[in-house]
């Protein structure tokens, strides 16, 4: 749980963050922001002023948000009458996390704070949470041997002849048993995700998902992760799956043939793990992400196999890892155009894939700590393919 | 899979209302909106003008969004020069969803589309998608009866002993072998659930779910649902469940015990039961909402039990019943406030429970078509607890 010290440390963080930018506080609405800053996940709005104390108000449940949070000042929701005397005169500008934030909402709090001006703070709250504490890395790497308790398990279960959806569900089982929490939050609009994927063969890998891999999924209204696709001999299973635990999301890959590979998917594998290195190698404070991505392509050219990374022909991903964290989409992002540098304590989950649109999906992914010797594994278990 | 008939039925449904309201056309980018009228969730924004045909443009997957939609006119997301010549000089007033789309998006759209007002149309979409028509109640039927067989198994399985996650992770596991899709769509801000409720014995009810029931959950990150708590003999256990096929979904709760029950809490049971006897009585086209719930209410203090209706006390859920469909929380809401007649074809989730602090939680959920001669029962199963 989180403790006083550290809510405190992360709100002045965020307090400082604010004042460099000459914005008066924080209205923060989005769950898993109140959390991050207050320890509850409770349907509440938290208020971080530039200086002071945090006021966490609460819609439901209160019993429940002072029993979990260690902040000081928890109050009910107050009515629309009395939220204003909340603020007082010099407060004008007030940030909101525009990305998240639906309209109602800004359109809710401008009626009940008329004359103040809001903000849009949602990089600079992406840029705090990227870099995890102690007590984060720790929850994460619980989060990460748990999940990766599950993939050793695999060759237990795995058989030619069932199919993907099966998988799935027998992972998926062993997962809630290890405690997983099950939803998977993410950041983006338009983004969605059950658990982690399951797929084999030449799984349709067009799809809405950012990713390298999308699988067919089971309807157009579920496009993507399992299918009732039955798995076959030779080919590789690709197993894609989210832990989530305290909370804290790590995300790694692995891959399973049940016989044989075809050469080229295993050079693929190996090119794959010969990107992972490097980059495992790089993350370290200063490197500069979108070099890091450039890299990656860099080494997929190198190796012939740039026309299969990171997606089908027309559709590639255009990254090549992502922060983790209470978001599964989180800063910092391995991608064109991010030109910021690595810090230690950012946590990055690591995917160099390729995809053959009539051969299968390859590759690897596990989530790294980012520290001044490179990457540390936090899923850490042996990378290479599992034959069956 | 959705046809053109019935695809261009609900644009021009749509329009209808655009129409009523003196709106130009509709800009749709939340996903499960996008499924709606055009029958694929690829990552696309959907244009319906007022008259005339929808345009889908689409970020990814294009191919897949062309295979998945029954639409005419679907083409790449256009650049930001391209994309207000397909809006000719008379479209002034555009409709968007302000329930759902964050701050960015319409500021992103306001800026591709100067000059224009941008006009909340959550309601009005919402009350369009509350009637279902033949086909979405026979996906809903066949969501209903997928489900059902799940909670049929129950008794294979249930034992005291095992911890509430064991008995999720084995109902959910047999959810998705029955090809339950596994992601449950929330519209409200603030709101998360994954798959369903497995709670027992006096399981924490207070908390931010809008539901009577929330259950303890794994860690404050994820405070609902089933906890690592062990079940017991002679307690109520409480699986509240959604089947989620081909998108639509489904809601219903069952009450198990292994060994005896309370005579108080089996007097709650039955007295949900005459609840939701007279609701289904009354889910006829013309019933109003907020008199159905009131209603409710008045059998539940008639029977002495008024203090224990829809959750702990001081944190009593407001309604008795919700829509469902393509979401977990669609219109109409058998709730305070919502002065609206049923109509036919709605199809409604009726769940009156009981929570007693130090005994358990209690009740019945089903979910029930609206018919002229009163509710049709979706989730057609036995509706007594099942003892073990």
């Amino acid at each position: 749980m989180l403790n006083h010290a550290e809510a405190m440390d992360r709100v002045t963080t965020m307090q400082a963050q604010l004042q460099a930018k000459g914005v008066d506080g924080a209205l923060f609405i989005f769950p898993i922001d109140v959390f991050y800053f207050s320890g509850t996940r409770q349907n509440s709005t938290l208020w971080i002023p530039a200086t002071g104390e945090p006021v966490l108000m609460v819609r439901k449940s209160l019993s429940r948000a002072r029993a979990e949070s260690v902040l000081s000042d928890i109050r009910p929701f107050p009515s629309s009458k009395e939220f204003p005397a909340l603020f007082d005169e010099q407060v004008q500008k007030i940030g909101f996390t525009f990305d998240v934030a639906p309209v109602q909402q800004l359109n809710y709090y401008t009626k009940l704070l008329p004359g103040r001006e809001f903000v849009d703070i949602s990089s600079v709250n992406r840029e705090v949470r990227s870099i995890k504490s102690d007590y984060e890395l720790e929850q994460l790497r619980h989060s990460g041997a748990s999940l990766c308790s599950v993939f050793k398990q695999v060759p237990q279960f795995l058989k030619a002849g069932m199919r993907e959806l099966d998988l799935a569900a027998e992972f998926e089982h062993r997962l809630r048993v290890a405690g997983n929490e099950g939803y998977v939050r993410m950041r983006a609009f338009n983004q969605e995700l059950f658990m982690g994927l399951a797929v084999s063969a030449d799984a349709a890998s067009y799809g809405f998902f950012d990713g390298a891999v999308t699988g067919r999924g089971l309807s157009n209204a579920s496009p993507h992760g399992a299918s009732t696709h039955v798995i076959g001999c030779d080919t590789p299973v690709f197993l894609d799956y989210t832990g989530v635990f305290n909370g804290y999301i790590t995300d790694m890959t692995r891959i399973f043939v049940v016989g044989m590979l075809d050469p080229q998917l295993q050079e693929a594998f190996d090119l794959s793990l010969e990107i992972q290195a490097h980059l495992q190698n790089s993350l370290k404070p200063g490197a500069i992400c979108e070099e890091l991505f450039q890299q990656a392509v860099e080494i997929a050219e190198k190796g012939g196999l740039g026309a299969y990374f990171m997606g089908m022909p027309g559709e590639q991903a255009r990254f090549v890892g992502h922060g983790v964290g209470l978001e599964l989409d989180e800063f910092p992002v391995l991608a064109q155009g991010f030109k910021v540098p690595l810090q230690a304590g950012q946590t990055i989950a690591i995917e160099p894939k390729f995809v053959f649109p009539d051969k299968g999906v390859i590759g690897i992914e596990n989530t790294f700590a980012v520290t001044s010797n490179g990457g540390e594994k936090i899923t850490d278990i042996d990378d290479q393919i599992v034959f069956i």
